[in-house]
């Protein structure tokens, strides 16, 4: 199944959080389940903070790449259109407040949900937890804004 | 010159973020200047957001960790003592807050400034901006507090 982020267009693909075409970077992936969002991440061991903890600038990543994501698709859903479908909806993050609730614990796979808190414009609220086992061990929030015309790549020059 | 990090005991230095012994990451090295602390960094081009941009997850992290060593060394410096000495202060992040100005442009160096809003006990809340050559694209604030006990690594058990 394609995720969220799988349907960006080739030229916003290549996010260090969840670009399918980053070389490097986490590949976050995430998808609708209902009226959330879901997003499975397995941490691998370079992911430390200190040992046996999940890094909080790994897990800010997380949540962010899983916040404009949401955005994405609740821009889709809230036009009635496909994910992917033309013109691309790709947001990028205004601001981010991430709490640590409890240490994530390195080793299990983690679950993001993110729940959409308001959609207004080009602007989308969206709260996010991250899960290790029945444990939310962090609460975020994203700002997302519509990718401004200035970050906009340029189209392949395709004239003579 | 040794930076704040770089005094991190072993044990505690496989951090994603800044940690120098962590076989990835962003190895971020963070020094005082005066009254504020800076850290220099120039992002990889894997460290993409969209073409051209710097990804918000790694700011976010590296506002992380600068936030969190400029407050260990502000606690070794309201005690009067050297960074590095024992025994040592090590903070994580209670909460980060980041607020994307304006975009981050992929390529020069990047400039963190930190400054301690406040002390108290065994918290300490940073101020920290991201610059790139002129203009900060990035205003965060972290609060941190001092790694619990729970956190800390079993010392190695040298019984028979």
């Amino acid at each position: 199944m394609n995720s969220i982020q799988d349907q960006y267009p080739d030229d916003l693909a290549h996010c260090f959080g969840c670009g399918r075409l980053n070389s490097h970077g986490h590949h976050l992936r995430s998808f609708w389940n209902g009226e959330s969002s879901e997003a499975r991440f397995t941490p691998q061991p370079f992911h430390t903070a200190l040992p046996g903890f999940v890094n909080g600038g790994v897990l800010a990543s997380l949540v962010d790449c899983h916040g404009t994501g949401t955005a994405a698709a609740a821009a889709y859903r809230a036009e009635g259109r496909e994910i992917g479908t033309l013109p691309p909806h790709r947001f990028v993050t205004a601001s981010l407040r991430v709490n640590y609730v409890r240490p994530t614990p390195l080793g299990p796979e983690l679950l993001l949900r993110g729940r959409v808190l308001s959609i207004s414009g080009r602007k989308v609220t969206v709260e996010v937890t991250v899960a290790a086992g029945a444990q939310v061990t962090v609460r975020g929030e994203v700002v997302a804004v519509e990718m401004p015309d200035s970050m906009r790549p340029s189209p392949v020059d395709a004239s003579p």
